[in-house]
């Protein structure tokens, strides 16, 4: 198997789109104050606060569960509880960073789609006072989900209003939020802040980015004393200034938005295809830059000796195909076209 | 203040060097498995392997806290105390990280030129057994220190046998390491393993990489299910193969090594001819690539107006100057001709 | 309210048991060594290993909480997960003591009777290796369960040997073991280390103690440094005997398995003077000392009015009524009186 | 070696005071609701109102250690610093709980009398608002000290102004608050609160109570949700009344300060003997129940073959000999004589 061709595993198996690498190396000029008092992390920050509106307050890392863990550890004490869906990154895959980093409980909700709802999150919003019982105090939303799916904007609200109702908090985490953007062609505000959001994790790794994430705090009240939180959570990178320029180039000229929509045009793509082979059921709708689907076990098989993706579900034979800013037309094609010989071929 | 005009507040106020800044583009090519299962993190590994020997089993991770705190915490449980120079960097400048993430207690030992003698460890070596009292398990060192002294391989070797002695285990900072390899004109291996340390930090972003740094353990033994730790501990990266292609770079032709002798030789330069000027006490031994001077409390003021450097002690009047790979001759020479103008400025 | 009439309410609502408190005040003659190292001490864990095997090493904690908490901490890292049933009391009744202080993440089962199944079990175990995954390490059950129900031995050994199988323990919270003993008839060695049981949480306070739990390692090399996890964890007491005293009565001449068949014999008629009531349902099994109902809200409220006990589920409008050591058959029959005239004006 | 004959080696060897076993007897009537839901508790609470004042929060806890270190949690994240003499219980005998599980450094002053000064705290205050270092928050203190001195009124608060000026809170761990007051006649809230205490481990079990501790915030701001810190520390006790009562009749008709009066007197007594053996040494001033001296090697072992006692310094041939609610003048004679014997042996 050729490693480098491009795959469809995930969207971080991908490289550095080209400005990005560029801004890295503009940024390589003379010094710099370390860890962030330098002019560059100061225009991004600039740059993030067109997108998401003046108030925020945001804070660069190193990655994204660092990020989810760190904003989640900010806005709640170890006696709170978390409450997610049962496909949430920070219950599945981040092994217990959450629990063991911010001392809470998670408390996860069935969800057929990735997303939760307010039923959903109603069943664990009792126990209020009752000191035997982790206390309700955040409710956490992947945009978009890791079955590919997209909140609305009215969803939401819908969330941040029942957290809000219940002195509770909204957190996101928005390792995908462009492509969510992207798939509601919303603004980055509208879907965050927007429908109530208080607490983002904004990553890009997914999408051309290098390395890096930005927390950003909603509310200023509740950042108080976070630069501690982060360099005691060892996410205080020295030379700040190369994270802060991929997000300066990363927000201009709504490159973001561009390559979330170049991804997710190629997973429509390459649904559109799939769907034409009638032995494979894609099982999710595909809104951002996966496509879900159950074929036959020894196809999985056959095809995963050529392409590099994940199993998804070994007991219903269900894969994830992700597609990438850099993923064209021509990688959908071969990738297509492979499928359809394994297919033919295990069909015969 | 200029600040992008070479400062001598800290090495990694500077940028990256040109050949990691190469590789880092060069490794940009397709699509990798993210999390180090690819052939560049492969390369990357070995490379250390040449450096340090078969035997060790190496973790990269994104920065110095997390290299110290994670290595830590594979080797001591909550119940462990971990007694360093009172100069540390865990002690002073990680926020209480290792505190935190570790739980252990760290015991401290006053110390005037950053290192830890035999004697001043012997102090915290009681109470083995005591259930009341936290378990004495590592000594942890930095190579160079924090004051810019180097410990000479037969002083580390005097600190490995009294831990393992006892039990316990040898940890050593290696933010500077190639400093101390450099100033010794001994190789990496000697100072390490050779010497009897069991888990290193082995940092480069003071010495010309953009981010990234290695955890290696010695002896295969000790590095159990660290790759749980290391995830858990939020110092996964995703696209892995960006930090292992800058230190296959560093690692290859010794420009590891190159970086750090010509850091320390510019150093060396400062201080030859700051010791020219009677009024300025230079009060460590310069053997790397700091620079701590005493002079008068109005003298430091004018200087940083014009160069931006810290303060290292207030009370007396006692600052820091670094230089990093980039600092060339000229650059010093700027500085003591400046140094000269306050000098002269204030004595009159 | 007279909240002293003996309630329905918990087990732990009851006094301390006369011969518990003679065993105190017999215990309080001159002085002893703290922290344990007392003759009382040593003839408890004697009494223990008689109950429980030679091989045992059993620590004294001061409660339920602590004894699961550092039970669990002694026998999981933070990256590993413990399985239990989404009734458990470490999921639902410890603020998230578990989570916090241990580190781990816990994954629960739906369970409609209180116990955890092989299948239920086995959703849960995958991800072996998987460094994003939490690893699963622990099987945690209760015995008696929340809800009053008990595990046959055989269903014990069955979850034992799925964990062994998969390098994992077995975790007992034996908050109302001698409940479950009684129960079944059976030795507290032959429902714990007879069936697989590692550890075990070994409670008394719910069953006519004042004070005070015991972690029991079956297995030596699974309690090594425990002593630095129980004193650091904030549960070593000071004067142990006082502790250990009480232990020693329960165990001799079978006082804890006589006073948890009182409490069963209870619930028992309890459940069968209610069962006569056409409009009161009983939802679970009465095998140990809980009876749970389903009865009109109304009803629920008026009989509240007069003896205090919990609402189990606001939803489905369900009580829990628990019997102690000290419930008599006067104390029954006043309560079955008392909810018969509630009934009766209820349904009037 | 007798055991159970009376020893000096710790006050808490000694027993329960026959009325503190009582007030427990006295409690078991009927059923109480757990957790301090209680009149019991409700009535203890009252007494401590008497003593501390109105405006107190008051949660009982099992034991000190748990105490300090949620009174701790309650007042400082993870982020803080706090700063203690280096003689310090939380420092030196509770296992690395206060790191563990608060997360935060402590930093350590020297001291030769187990006391904190203004002078030996301020070297520690610095780097308020710069993020690489722990922050400043509580300054804690042992009243008595662990040398058995006594911290004046007006030391205490030079502490408290000293804490407050810079935003920091006063902890005082009070396992021996009783015996301080006894030695200055003071009031327990002329020494805690009065003095500008913020927080107090108020203990008991060293001074004739049977188990339990109380933590008292001074302020009620200071302690919301504390009730969820207490029981997710594995600290809230289900018979709570049991606690209770023996701290309603701890605060009855002064006996707290009765038993402490007599523990010191006894502290005197023997010092006042064992200062006419010319070839002893006493170390510290004598000011609660304990008497620190130097004695020769030979001597100590000798001696120890026959009253249990504790060195305190191998080093400096320096032990701890302490006094209890029950030692009373027999013991001390017992002990001297025995000590004169043993030193004439020795110097003969």
């Amino acid at each position: 198997m050729n490693v480098s061709r491009k795959s469809f595993a995930s969207d971080n198996n991908s490289g550095v789109h080209p400005a990005i690498l560029q801004a890295i190396a503009t940024a390589n000029e003379g010094h710099a104050i370390a860890y962030g008092d330098d002019p560059i992390t100061a225009r991004a920050v600039e740059k993030l606060r067109e997108h998401f509106g003046e108030e925020i307050d945001a804070y660069f890392v190193y990655g994204g569960t660092g990020a989810n863990v760190l904003g989640l550890k900010q806005i709640a004490r170890p006696h709170h509880s978390i409450i997610c869906p049962e496909t949430a990154h920070i219950h599945n895959d981040e092994c217990g960073a959450p629990e063991h980093y911010t001392g809470c409980k998670l408390l996860t909700v069935p969800s057929n789609d990735g997303k939760l709802t307010v039923e959903g999150v109603q069943r664990h919003l009792h126990g209020f006072g009752f000191e035997h019982h982790s206390q309700p105090k955040v409710i956490s939303i992947s945009q978009a989900t890791e079955l590919g799916t997209v909140y609305t904007p009215e969803e939401i609200r819908a969330l941040a209003d029942l957290a809000h109702r219940h002195g509770m908090l909204l957190h996101m985490d928005g390792a995908r939020l462009c492509n969510a953007a992207a798939a509601l062609d919303a603004g980055l505000r509208e879907i965050t802040t927007g429908a109530g959001v208080d607490v983002l994790s904004f990553g890009g790794a997914k999408n051309g980015l290098l390395i890096g994430e930005c927390v950003i705090f909603f509310r200023k009240e509740l950042s108080a004393d976070f630069k501690f939180t982060r360099k005691q959570g060892m996410q205080l990178m020295s030379k700040m200034r190369f994270v802060a320029a991929q997000y300066e180039a990363y927000l201009s000229g709504d490159l973001c938005l561009r390559l979330a929509k170049r991804a997710n045009r190629t997973a429509g793509s390459l649904a559109a295809e799939v769907e034409k082979i009638p032995e494979i059921q894609i099982t999710q709708p595909v809104q951002s830059n996966a496509v879900f689907a159950i074929l036959p076990k020894e196809a999985i098989e056959e095809l995963q000796r050529q392409f590099f993706f994940y199993v998804w579900n070994e007991e219903t034979s269900e894969v994830r195909w992700m597609t990438s800013f850099d993923t064209n037309g021509d990688d959908v094609m071969d990738f297509v076209q492979c499928i359809r010989i394994v297919m033919n071929k295990y069909l015969r």
